[in-house]
């Protein structure tokens, strides 16, 4: 009962998730390739015994294609995500869902005529064990309701093309994805203050800035984004609630005592601090997919949130940081609420 | 050589730190003890065999009291330490230096026509050992130029008397002291947020609330009060820079493995957690005090700087979380200013 | 180029180890299974979609089956094996390789007559991310050349049929691998001391033990085994070197500050702590099989010489506690010895 | 009520716990010094305004001196603390009581003609806040009855001066006398193991050893002392129990995070170490000699038991690892024992 996949977006991240459709997860296998570069979809299409397509269309389309994952250029996800779920087909599309509010909407009309779910957005925290274990000790009621919650986001560094609402849009999205789930509540304004910035970052760059959320339930979020930091890849979240708080762990590493110092090492980058959350992502789609399941993991409307939500964090930004209310349509019934 | 000292105010914490002048630092005595209780003052003046005198005006007078120690009602600080300014002799005022930013000021003012310093404020922080190399890695220069500094500042509970302006001016205010300090660097701004209130507080009370400072030179601070945690006092400090970042231990304590867990004890009140600090900061005193030196810990001028920015913190407070800029005089040359 | 996977003995561990590699790792199927249970055997098989087999010599002659994975009674591993490496296929084989030294010895002239490596031993620490970590700072030579090892290897329970020498034998064997291999050395002399025997075990039973070995190049090993410790599964090891030491991490768990404690959770039984170096070990051993590599893992020559080992600390616990010398053969060229 | 303490032994212990008992303990000072070099003598005797004597009993007998502090040669210790005895003084001996088991007892012998406990031994660990911490566990039952105790005394180097048999005599030493306090057991047979010695040593030297006792209970210790460990002075403490574990605590240090790992930093000497422990120490003995009760502190008894053990680990250093029976005379009841 393998998956057959179809990949459209053969670029460094469609090729990463290739590799990890074809070596750490199992049910699956890469049956169709499509990237608006054909040569380089032709080559990695080959490399993993899969058929060329030219174009996106072509490969939802496909009869060997049972699941379609998308990871091409942003601007084109929703066109791809659309035409999936009007296929009627499981569709797992890296975020952004859409860059536009908009078109995330079009997205949930679509699956909501549908009648049933279709789509998964790639937020791969909310299957990081640290955090699967926050969110256990919150359902647990040890800590009782939250009231607060202190998250940093940092990078060693960026290039020159990564622009200050990237800030909200490319870095901060995945703790607004992972404190909607956490706290299981709603964002409803955001503010983005900058401090004083590095001077280790590109001179266009507001960099660090820190995010003030504010949820449905009067939970207040502060969140540094730093991405020029220099020391390391740094995950930090922790939830105070009204008997206790809960922190993130450190990833595991060895402790080495030389020279004066205990220390330990911090990961560099995403791709390690986060390679078993990636890995239980694809598990749990693929095993979803498999028998014809919903997806468990981030919906279209996690999807549509997340841009809504950041899109005020952008207004806040350019704006000179006041308190932006985030406008958000109530929530269908497919996705868990009224509407 | 030993410094005489003569004690305004016998009540818990002057009890306090007579024990400590007493059997914690050498090289003094209690000679004098004053208290608008004056039975209380004869009995605790008598325990240490000193003196009781009736008034704070008489204590400052006597030929026994080399150096003053003020540790009576909030409100009559002022007095006591103009009085002591005037007679020239080193007063210690517990925190605060006067309940007013005008108070304070004048106390500044006296202590300028004097010449020179004489008096130092309780702000034990600074003497923290923790704190201390926080400011040896600042001042290294090992991560950069600060810019980010994350606090918590949690109590386990407050009686029903504490009422939410005490948030600014009874427990950041040691946070604004030591930022002040570890940063080298001017507070200009305030606003204070009111997050969902615990459920375990007495209703009139806001609480947690988050603080944001902002100082001359663009570092941001929040800071988390929250003086119902329950769970213990828990002091949280870290400072990130261009370069790295630096985190205020937690106190030692054995680890133990039991049940399924491993676990260590978090204080549960300032006394054990500072004990070490308060020492340190009367040891120096009475060592400064000794040698005829100005008094090397938290000046007149911090007490007046912590007092400004107390107030506009309830402002914001009160105004509903305003931005509110901090109104502070020039800094006089005696402070190491340019006015 | 799926590996076909031979599965002889289908109890709980050989039922783990089929999940493993139908869930968690690719390019492998389980194609045929057999346990004296035919039962049983035909059941699982079915689960897996593979053929059931009557004996594990019709298993391994099958041309279903690629490779051979060894699972059943400890007892009958030494048969399975040679009759594997007979037939000239890859092996893994569940520790113990073999029941005496001389079984393993068979083996290991097996494979050396069939002039290449076969055969894999299951021993999962060394496919640890920890100890990896560790191994790389030994070899990086930053601490030094190593000196000594403390070690720990705690459960919270075993059953009544647990018996002393399984200390040695079941428990401490996966020290004794992971050891040799971090060090890159001999172990040659084993003793085995028993301290007052906690309250909280069957009367039969000598626990906890501690196991002290010495390498040939002069290196201490201490291992406390003790396998009633009630509170969790716990392994620790330092390794002490000329410079500095590294120590194994603690798993990341998240921490939770609640009355008056701050605690992390402690892992209850190895296959949580183990399951990622269990994943790796097939996964590692499944890519060697399917491009006809030699497997990267512990070799036949591994389970001799833990064989070898853990006799002599069988002898050492029997005879009250003397050194015991291993009475190692040398070690044969194909297992980069000069013998 | 200030307590005149006579000092033999103006050397840098001796000047360091001058110090302490000026600038660190309050209701003391020092009235008295002695030294065999009489400048030296005076010298000290005058920085802190006490008069210079020309021997160690000239200072015993003085009117002036209400209690003595030991701290000349090792070899010189027993006559002054047999002195000190016979003119009912209070004695506080730095380690060791005396060189020999012998003059060990004789003090013993001394002090039981004299009735009560007027010596105290300086091992400062007994006041050490995490020791402490381990010994309320210990005797709170939460970790139930103690199995094993693993340690590791560890210094960055040693001088040339530094021999083989230093290691138990001066350095396990101290291991020796807080294992029996926090156990409350007596260790009754020592063994000492040499692992590989590490390159970076005087090529005379030990160094590591692996030093094993047993107690009555039939405890387990293991103790690495490595003097030449290069990174710093570390010391750990773990005691097992039947149902849990309870660890010392590195100190605490500020965490920095920077270049790509978290670090902080480990001491370098005991003299940092242990700085509140040895402050405790002569505060609870000064308030001991100034109330007339008997010290708190190690004993005259600890003092030989100490010795005792040590001698037993020399015994086994030098016939090369052999388990040596500790020869301990029984406990008079003026130590708590039935002799």
């Amino acid at each position: 009962m393998t998956v057959r996949v179809g990949v459209i977006g053969a670029g460094m991240i469609g090729q990463d998730h290739i590799r990890r459709l074809t070596g750490a997860v199992t049910g699956a296998r890469v049956s169709a390739v499509t990237d608006i570069d054909q040569a380089r979809a032709a080559e990695v299409a080959a490399r993993v015994g899969a058929g060329a397509l030219p174009t996106g269309a072509d490969l939802i389309a496909s009869p060997e294609v049972d699941a379609v994952l998308v990871t091409s250029w942003g601007p084109t996800h929703a066109e791809h995500v659309l035409n999936a779920v009007t296929a009627g087909k499981p569709v797992f599309c890296e975020k952004p869902l859409a860059t536009t509010a908009e078109d995330c909407l079009r997205i949930v009309e679509a699956e909501r005529a549908h009648g049933r779910r279709l789509v998964q957005v790639g937020f791969m925290r909310r299957f990081d064990v640290g955090y699967r274990q926050m969110k256990e000790v919150l359902t647990s009621g040890s800590i009782g309701a939250p009231l607060i919650v202190h998250c940093a986001h940092r990078n060693p560094t960026v290039p020159e093309s990564y622009t200050s609402v990237m800030a909200a849009q490319d870095t901060a999205v995945h703790e607004i994805d992972v404190l909607r789930w956490l706290l299981d509540d709603e964002i409803v304004s955001a503010q983005v203050i900058t401090p004083r910035a590095t001077g280790k970052r590109f001179a266009h760059l507001k960099d660090p800035q820190i995010m003030l959320f504010e949820t449905a339930n009067g939970v207040r979020v502060d969140l540094e984004v730093f991405v020029n930091c220099q020391y390391g890849y740094d995950i930090q979240c922790e939830t105070v609630g009204e008997e206790g708080l809960v922190r993130l762990p450190d990833p595991a590493a060895v402790g080495v005592r030389t020279a004066g110092h205990h220390e330990s090492a911090v990961p560099q980058d995403w791709k390690g601090r986060f390679a078993d959350a990636f890995d239980a992502e694809f598990r749990e789609w693929i095993a979803a997919v498999a028998t014809g399941s919903e997806p468990t993991g981030p919906s279209a409307w996690d999807g549509y949130a997340a841009t809504v939500i950041t899109d005020a964090a952008v207004r806040s930004l350019e704006s000179g940081g006041t308190v932006v209310t985030v406008d958000m349509k109530p929530r269908p019934a497919l996705y868990g609420g009224a509407a």
